[in-house]
């Protein structure tokens, strides 16, 4: 079914406008070309909502958030909200400092989100209203394990009906849900954890991908997790001995842009809770 | 005679002053490191005039422009004029909000360009003073064909004189024409639209270029376009069968910096109408 | 020695705030990922209190400067001192602006730096307190020889010892200085300097190296150069026919991943003075 929504994504080129930080913005541009998508970047106030009005969805990345910036991720998303556009929200450094906590958490008052995405840290932070983050990775204590995962299922569940949207939180294992289903996604290597801005590229790929099958917004959703995961794999698979983590960013956008949808179907792991 | 200009980039490796967006500008920095020019980027206005004046060109881009970025514009762009600099538009996604037209129609009207470089659309939007613009992306139905190449050369040598500059529109045919000439070019590959940059790339190596061959400005516009296209080539070329956009955006600036003379001459693919 | 320093940086993942230019801000975050550190970036002035309270060490690098993140240097640079964290100085084109300068001799005047790293021209710039640079690249009148070594050495060691921090510059020769001992440097390749960042990269690596190697500050200095400079004779040896500046910026970073303790020891090679 993951195939279906892959080729969606191919076959309407989603126009993604990305308000975005400056340390990954390449790899996410070129992600979204990989995956099939289109990026645009935009983050002066008295552009955005030109820009995220001729787009299909809009990417909020908090990374490296500015006044001006801030000011504009909230003009973007009222014109997204009102022109009914999937909107993401990714909360880097939520729980970090006061700035991006408390700015994660007026974004998500005073605008409408399809997708909420972060690691663990982060949305516990914006479940809790606050919180600490090991800069902007997930705090070891706050981790998904087999253990927890039901009780932090549940958790994100409650949010997610809270919220109306859907939240997915990746990690060892990902976790994909909306009020009342859940995805347990097991794709992906640790060592992606060793390459900035995997997490800011599922983001903007989790946005090509709703924009693309807004029917279906949980499984587009779960969709992009998984070919983030797998091209992880799968790049991993291609690395030569002398390879690092500077090459494996490279491998990884390159697996996206040659994933087949029945690859996509073989390799994608994950269960519905 | 490609050859010869090439050779002038690397012997007299001319300083190009950057105010680029914040997508594409490390593969700007490398690119015209790669061709033998050397690179400096700031875009603050209380900055810009000192760079500027210890370089030899200023190649503006309003990829990620914002209201510090679009005064820095204004002010390095006044000073390059009054030192006689090579000055570079790149009016990136003009036509697809009020603001990218307007800023670049004003840098227009206040400056005088040596080199404009775009997409069609936005060459369009520039010569109409309005436009839509599918984001950053040309629009398909102002694509240049074989059919309406001469009824579009002919509208790019009407704004050239207009202007008096040199207009280059890049994109499955490229166009670099003056009031007099135009340079039909058809290196490149389809692919090198699925990397982000290839055309912020471009203008800076056009900067580059004219500022170490100023007598021969279109000729040295032209060879810039062949060098990328050409790299384009090599690049695809040298891919590996997991290659993707990632890896070729590498290879495209990995074949710049490998480029002889004698290959950039017998592989340029161009007519002069 | 170096073997001891680099496993420390690997056991304690010491995370790094960097405020830095936003060309090679990627390359910055994946090279501190290579190491064994980990990267945040943010230069909001309502920001950055917050988020280097968290970290152990806080770079600074004024390229692509502008009001806000100058704001952003001094606030969060005088919180660093306050925490008696590890504050790093790479004054990116000091002697090619005023404003570069001018930021650059005041940061220093009001911060206590742990280390300040640039190339020849630049600190020369700060030591004299005004000067030239050709961009972002040293003056080739500047460059560090062996006839003039000890007399570049003394001036240093005085500069050292009058701001009281460790000075380091790069170039063909490296030097590592305090008041009362100087590393000699020979590792590295001419070809580095074809690639974007390499500087900005290596300002990030003395932050991290020091933050985890507190009481040997200047052997961490000069590890995290050795290491630096190895890692582009390794790329260097790993490069195919066709391997350009680009790739060699990738294998540069994926070899500083891949470097085992006993290759530097190896592989690093220096004088004391």
């Amino acid at each position: 079914m993951f195939r279906q929504i892959l080729d969606k994504v191919r076959e309407n080129v989603p126009l993604v406008h990305n308000i975005t930080n400056y340390v990954t913005v390449n790899d996410v541009a070129n992600v979204l070309l990989a995956c099939g998508a289109s990026p645009i970047m935009s983050d002066e106030p008295d552009d955005v909502e030109d820009i995220t009005s001729i787009c299909a969805a809009l990417n909020i990345n908090i990374g490296t958030l500015n006044q001006q910036s801030i000011a504009a991720m909230f003009k973007a998303g009222r014109r997204a909200n009102a022109l009914q556009h999937v909107l993401v929200l990714d909360p880097v450094g939520a729980g970090a400092s006061a700035l991006r906590t408390n700015t994660a958490l007026q974004l998500m008052e005073e605008l409408r989100f399809t997708v909420i995405r972060g690691n663990i840290s982060e949305i516990k932070t914006l479940m809790l209203g606050s919180g600490s983050t090991k800069g902007v990775d997930a705090d070891i204590a706050d981790a998904v394990t087999e253990e927890n995962l039901p009780e932090v299922i549940a958790a994100l569940q409650h949010f997610a009906a809270q919220k109306q949207c859907i939240v997915a939180v990746t990690g060892a294992i990902d976790l994909v849900a909306d009020a009342g289903r859940c995805y347990v996604i097991r794709n992906g290597r640790a060592e992606m954890g060793k390459i900035t801005g995997t997490g800011c590229q599922l983001s903007a790929l989790i946005a090509a991908f709703v924009a693309a099958n807004p029917q279906q917004a949980l499984e587009a959703s779960a969709a992009a997790v998984c070919v983030m995961g797998l091209a992880g794999e799968i790049a991993w698979h291609n690395m030569a001995a002398t390879d690092g983590n500077s090459t494996y960013r490279n491998r990884i956008i390159d697996a996206i842009y040659q994933m087949q949808g029945a690859a996509l179907d073989e390799g994608a792991r994950y269960e519905i809770r």
